[in-house]
């Protein structure tokens, strides 16, 4: 086998309350990519879709995380583990963007991913999910200039996923029930480098006292199943009360769509995309209805998506 | 039935990451209580023991609690609720202390959790769980001018719980394995108070996402029973730097004890009393002779215990 086709999912990442450290994947939007093995070690990026990201693969989401498997394969260590390859490789990426950049879910990881993943699949499968982890944040390093693996830790593992550490990893895959998504992505802007400079580097002991509280809340209420103890624990009381400012529309959608039987949510990763859960797909239907409605009487241009928790993240389909 | 005796256990809260949310009943160290219902609306306190604890009720952390459920008793909500009682009562408590005033052990949870229980089962259980910790509190806020839950919860629960919330009450128990736990009571005083008063009020906001990251790995891993992942988790980096200052040999107790196998622990409540956890029984035991060893050396007069999880909480014995 030399080419492979790989979905990607879409991510939400900072949970609500669990900024950083929560991320979850969707059935919707995804990437679609296709890798091709070279018989030279190098990178190769083919945008199939209008959307400007660079070509040049150190520069680019999905090439970095490829070059830096490159270099492990052609470094010591594989060699001591019995992986080095006996041939010289390289990958040709073609991708297929669905995933709007900027969108708030997780375009930049679900290329990452979608790259390390599918090279791995023509290579045999010889490195773990952590070390595809590893070569992927490369790619978020390009991306935003922050190693955060909150996108593609559940990108790469589907579900709810907890990132307790990113130096050293330490990855707990959350159980989840099958929840709904609905998801609106206004047509603004919102740079991630941005949205991190506006948090306040201090905060109250009260307040993250508070936040923690959440946060164990809402694990133990996947965990448990229990719908009422999840919707109690999507609060967050310090950054979306900063970052909401940067979205039009916020508190109104989100107060609306709880109305209508949301059982929370909130920003997706630093906007401007908002996320809802619903038990139940008639509810997350409501509530896609309410987004559009506010969107389109602010007359802001919007997408829309009424998914499901992917369960299963990137995904060979060919 | 006019008099019942109830066996309340002793307390770990402020369980390491979980500061103010997460708590634990043990077996061991527990107190005596018996209550004896009187035909008058009146506490009386008994204390068999050589504690200079109040004997005026409403100063005292078992009459305080007794006397908000005797006002509720005659107030209109339960008049309402059809549980007001045909006769007037009060309740006449003896407490014999085990648990040591200032051990960090919940020596006033348990006193207050103890009464209500007893009170309740009197009057035939009339009044839910969460009714007794709102009781209970009364004792709290007695004893240390704050109303916090995170003794009284395990205390009458048993178990590991989580308050998410006090104000409303938002109780979560946490399926835990059966962990045993090893403390020890060094013979200093480290008031309530005092320890309250050293905290920062504004913490790094990168301190807490790892505090929150913790927490979650914390409550995954007492409900997947994944030890590994509960010793990761047991890491504080907020509250702990400042207060093991108050407790001599802190750190070398810590490490010591976490080299012979134990999966983690720190200060209990407010300290000064240290608990580790452990998978088995004899690296609790090991745990215990490095905590005598370390006072011995100190110079410190000190109380061990080595015990496990309390599943039940306040128990009826006769």
């Amino acid at each position: 086998m030399n080419k492979v086709t790989v979905q990607c999912p879409g991510t939400v990442a900072n949970l609500v309350c669990g900024f950083d450290i929560l991320g979850m994947a969707l059935d919707a939007p995804f990437d679609i990519m296709e890798v091709r093995l070279l018989d030279e070690p190098r990178v190769v990026i083919i945008s199939k879709d209008g959307f400007p990201l660079p070509s040049d693969p150190a520069q680019n989401t999905a090439g970095a995380p490829l070059l830096e498997m490159l270099a492990e394969l052609n470094g010591d260590a594989l060699a001591t583990a019995g992986r080095r390859l006996s041939r010289p490789v390289g990958f040709e990426v073609s991708i297929t963007k669905k995933i709007k950049p900027g969108s708030g879910l997780g375009s930049s990881a679900a290329s990452a991913a979608g790259a390390v993943v599918a090279a791995n699949h023509l290579l045999g499968n010889i490195f773990s999910k952590e070390d595809l982890i590893r070569f992927a944040l490369f790619g978020e390093k390009v991306a935003s200039g922050v190693k955060h693996a909150d996108n593609i830790t559940p990108c790469i593992y589907g579900g709810v996923t907890l990132i307790r550490s990113i130096f050293p990893l330490d990855i707990i895959p959350i159980p989840a029930p099958p929840l709904h998504v609905t998801v609106v992505h206004p047509q603004i802007e919102v740079r991630t480098s941005d949205a991190r400079q506006i948090l306040r580097k201090q905060v109250l002991l009260k307040d993250a006292i508070r936040q923690w509280g959440n946060v164990a809340g809402l694990v133990a209420g996947f965990m448990l199943q229990d719908f009422d103890l999840i919707g109690r624990s999507l609060e967050d009381v310090i950054i979306e009360p900063i970052r909401s400012m940067l979205i039009p529309g916020f508190d109104a959608i989100k107060q609306c769509c709880k109305e209508a039987g949301a059982l929370g949510g909130g920003i997706s990763g630093s906007g401007p995309s908002i996320f809802m859960l619903s038990k139940d797909e008639s509810t997350a239907r409501k509530v896609e209805d309410i987004m559009k409605d506010i969107y389109t009487r602010i007359g802001l241009d919007h997408h829309t998506y009424v998914t499901t928790i992917n369960q299963q993240g990137v995904k060979v389909i060919a």
